[in-house]
């Protein structure tokens, strides 16, 4: 295995200097205009048409001639001969002469000899005569011909991002295909031996994991104005990767990869792009930023094998870019890449958050830019830091971050996944913020600017960290876009503690005193999950220190742990030994698991005979169930949040024992 | 023709709770996960599997017992025998034992017996032998099968809105399709026999006119997350209208009319609802909300021609219900319409601004709570009103705004379209700002609240007011995102005056003076333009006064207009009479026109022998030119606005040339 280290990595500025130069412009397209909703105008349009094009009623009532009606007025009616009807949409087949009047509704052509409309309510029609009670001027109530628009003005520029309003003007102007700015095609290919694309089977034992990035980068791509094109997946092979990235750079103006974080199938992307094309980049001074590689792939640059046959090599040149017409039968997009152009290339992170962060820093604006769309106006949001945070690392981070609101409704801003790479920090962070490679710590209350993931990204109402349990998750159903960090009693404390979260929730006995607000809470029985007729015939803790019996337990930080903890302490104590003594007789006390549910399911796959649990999780999966005790679960306000609207709401909530309903084992407060 | 009058306005909230009561709420559905961006979760989702399925190596080293390595340094290092390799993807054939270890890359399972992973730049290998320089404690560099998310938590709660990262985490999760909240389905009726669909062919001697409110509507209803069913174009025939509703509302959750500004085409709307559903509201108190239609339609309430039977004519109701199957097939949304259930209907006034403000007032949020969907956070902006403006109408107004920015940056409000109906004012207007009913004026400097079109409406970077001119038109497509009302220039500077816009373009003989900064300026030949090859033998201004001509004037505002008549007073002084005893004999002189190109347009259609007009404009349109004189165009910038961006780079442009290129008889400063 020959492994590529990352040197001389190039300064951010460098980065997106080297992005901008690409060129990831697609050409301009002509567009229905009932689907240009969020697209750009490619260029001016002029009326080529008068709004409205001819004199038209603005008002139900009766065509006149003006002159016919000075002196009218309540006291003294002028009569006029009525002499036909005009209706919206059809020609007039009358002529308005001298003391005459036509019935004229609004929209309606005015019809020949009439110069105004005096409007219905100030007429009244006697056996076929008018009687008028006001006079008009000539014009009044008369749109004319072109008044709304006049043939020739120029109705909208280059650049006009189209909403419904400029959609509804370009109708008016009869305007029905439009021509926009072109989608820059982006093609995504994911890479690495471990990755399958959601939906299809997957074979842990194998190593296999779900592919993350490809949808989030495709659809953070189509947010930011691009057009995707998804190839299929490239395992570590050079020789496939090497097809599909050149020809993903036929038929795209960018690709991006993105996916694994094996260092061997990066290095065989690297060795693709050296050969079929220019790497510009290889690694950028930011955290995490350092696998990154910017470059272009095919086109001239890219035709030898070697690199160095610029033009020497001519045919294989022409062989590839004749390939173009595939492209376009494909993904009609084709047609926009002129022929031995070279496509834009960046490869992004494997960790899910470094690749979002690395695309919605570097690759999004360019995307935007191509497309020709403006910044979003939510892009970013300013908060102030909810805790000191220190740094000091003398490289520029992009710091992930989740957010959240005081009691006065201000942005707080706290650092979340501090390099786990862990998928759930995808939804833990609503952005980034840049840290500088000087500072050496953000304070508390210090502004920050926060890039957020996505334009649609918003601050949870309500952070809760703490205990998993299955009450808890219904009760944050009903509340409106909750953040709830599952980490444990005793972590939920800790930042309790650190002055963050807004509440936590904690089960089973704590030896840390926490100074907070008790909203309410409830009781839940715990035990020992075993299966469906308890086959081992388990009867208590006494037949796991018996040894016999593979257990699987839960992590420290769980209140259930606690719970299991104190009732060994008992034991202990009634048999006159230590508690370490019982335990390190337990099977498996060791074998820790994260959630409520997981010792269970491990006894359901038959990796052991009795796993920590609740009753309500063994009824849930049909399994056997042998208490062992009760424990209270408190949900616990940080004193500085109650009254907000979210804490008060959950702190409602708890007073509605329908969410215990059902839940075996479970007493409400 | 029956005319309606409307009575009993209803008050605002009583139309907003009317809408709130209806039901439009579509049954949820699954979509495919890659195409679930910008959906809401209709459920919760909980983690079916373990994330990652397996302990997995989260580092590039080799596999180890961590206690094997205990005590190794750099110093001291610790030999291993080196067994075997992991890759990531492929399921580990390799056991390490007591004093071995594995090969292993980031993302591979760990090999039974490893309990921790070394990283590569800690070690050596020497022939077959691993050389271990550092000591690691069991788990280091390892993630467990479920640290990232565990089999059984809760994943994401309902009402998720879903942007790429949340797809990111559904993706590791395997999950390929998504329960979300349906879309509603709109249909939108076009009533009015006047109203053609933008493309067709357009009869505006009959009084055609392009139905904008159609699409306008629809892609706000696309905005607001509901899906759209465009209908034929209903005329104002009962009968045809009857049908199309009663299919409408078998096939959609909610029915919006809107189109026609004709009393009969509501009329008939009117007595379709009311015959086939159940009419709630008749005109709301609002202005522009007077005709403004709530109710049902279709369904059990609906059945009977009087409306009276509710019950009483089942077969009738089951026929129409039966016909819910053709609605299936059209549109597949049908289904979730139970059978009898009544669609709702809101039916929307006819002028392009008001349809837009009453949907996006009382419209688009219902749209919004039925498919889940936020508020969007653009979809209000504060600014201070830019000049004062009366009111004291004794009913509450949506006044239609348009937005601007000062010096500072800060958001300027303005009215816009004081009742007007142009289809113009949609892109005038940014917003509508609520001006209730005991407001008599609102001061300069105001604080007001805006609610945008749309959320994507940003404010221009210029405003622009005056001379409409083609060399003006190449200068705007410049700019960015600018702005220009072609008002005339002595509208324009009577605007400048008022302290709203930025600059005012003035052309020709100005009688006001304004306090303003030149920017700079052109010159433009203006004159006569005749048709081409000049068959009338035209030579100036006394052919005209001679008579036996057909001209077209522009509107006073204008530029031309005002060197013209200065042109006439010059001609009257020669003579020893007066301008008006010359104009007088002018055929057409009073026959005005609003923009530049529009005397000579007429005269390409045979409507006159002469037009008034520019030696640019001859030439665009092939046609031949009299030349009477040069006007200077200037460029005025209001005081207050000289350091604004967008004014400073319109004067930048100014000094650039190369816009006058190819345009006849420009000369630049």
């Amino acid at each position: 295995m020959t492994r590529k280290e990352f040197r001389d990595l190039a300064d951010p500025e460098d980065a997106h200097a080297a992005i901008a130069n690409l060129d990831l412009s697609p050409a301009p397209e002509t567009v229905p205009l009932r689907e240009s909703r969020g697209r750009v105008l490619a260029e001016r349009i002029d009326a080529e048409m008068d709004v409205p094009g001819f004199d038209r009623a603005s008002m139900d009532g009766y065509a006149v001639r003006a002159r016919d009606t000075f002196g009218a007025g309540e006291a003294s009616p002028e009569e006029l001969e009525l002499v036909g009807e005009v209706h919206a949409g059809s020609e007039p087949d009358v002529v308005v002469g001298d003391g005459e009047a036509a019935e004229i509704s609004t929209g309606a052509v005015m019809p020949d000899g009439a110069d105004a409309v005096v409007i219905v309510e100030r007429t009244e029609e006697r056996d076929g005569t008018l009687v008028v009670r006001d006079a008009v001027a000539p014009g009044d109530s008369v749109m004319l011909a072109g008044a709304d628009v006049a043939a020739g003005a120029r109705a909208l520029g280059p650049g006009t991002y189209l909403t419904p309003r400029e959609i509804g003007l370009l109708s008016a102007l009869g305007v029905d295909e439009v021509p926009v700015r072109g989608k820059p095609t982006v093609g995504i290919i994911s890479t690495g031996d471990e990755l399958v694309r959601p939906g299809d089977p997957l074979n842990s034992d194998a190593g296999q994991i779900y592919d993350v990035n490809s949808y989030t980068v495709a659809t953070g791509v189509e947010e930011a104005g691009g057009e995707v094109v998804l190839y299929p997946h490239a395992g570590d092979d050079y020789e496939e990767m090497e097809r599909i990235l050149v020809e993903a750079a036929e038929e795209c103006d960018l690709v991006l990869s993105s996916g694994s974080t094996s260092a061997s199938a990066v290095d065989v992307i690297y060795r693709v792009i050296e050969s079929r094309g220019e790497l510009l980049l290889h690694g950028v001074a930011v955290k995490p930023g350092k696998p990154m590689l910017v470059g272009t792939l095919g086109g001239e640059n890219g035709d030898g094998e070697d690199g160095d046959g610029e033009n020497g090599d001519g045919e294989d040149g022409d062989g590839e870019n004749g390939d173009g017409e595939d492209g376009d039968g494909e993904n009609g997009d084709g047609e926009d890449e002129a022929p031995g152009s070279a496509s834009a290339y960046v490869g992004l992170p494997g960790y899910p958050v470094s690749a979002l962060t690395i695309f919605q820093t570097f690759v999004a604006p360019a995307i935007r830019r191509a497309a020709g769309l403006p910044e979003p106006r939510t892009a970013t949001v300013t908060g102030t830091m909810a805790a000191r945070e220190r740094y000091g690392e003398g490289r520029l981070r992009l710091m992930p971050v989740g957010l959240l609101e005081d009691e006065a409704g201000e942005t707080l801003v706290y650092p979340v996944d501090k390099g786990s790479g862990a998928t759930t920090s995808l939804v833990e962070a609503d952005g980034v913020v840049e840290v500088h490679p000087d500072t050496e710590y953000l304070a508390a209350g210090e502004s920050v600017e926060v890039r957020l993931f996505s334009p649609d990204v918003r601050a949870p109402t309500l952070l809760g960290v703490g205990e998993d349990d299955p009450a808890l998750s219904r009760l944050l159903d009903r509340l409106d876009a909750p953040r709830y960090l599952p980490v444990g009693s005793r972590e939920g404390l800790r930042r309790l503690r650190g002055g963050v979260p807004d509440v936590a929730v904690v089960a089973g006995p704590t030896d840390r005193d926490v100074e907070s607000v008790d909203l309410g809470g409830w009781t839940r029985e715990w035990g020992l999950v075993v299966p469906a007729g308890n086959p081992a015939d388990v009867s208590g803790l006494s037949d796991l220190v018996a040894g016999d019996l593979r257990f699987v337990n839960r992590d420290a930080n769980a209140g259930l742990r606690a719970s299991l903890d104190a009732a060994f302490e008992e034991l202990a104590a009634d048999r006159g030994t230590t508690r370490r003594d019982l335990t390190a007789a337990v099977d498996g006390y060791e074998l820790t698991t994260k959630a409520t549910e997981s010792p269970a399911r491990a006894v359901l796959r038959g990796k052991a005979d009795a796993g920590l649990g609740l009753r309500a999780t063994a009824e849930t999966l049909g399994m056997a169930f042998v208490p062992v005790g009760e424990e209270s679960v408190r949900v616990r306000a940080n004193p500085d949040r109650t009254a907000k609207e979210s804490v008060e709401a959950f702190s409602t909530l708890l007073a509605d024992t329908v969410v215990f309903d059902g839940l075996a084992g479970y007493e409400s407060d």
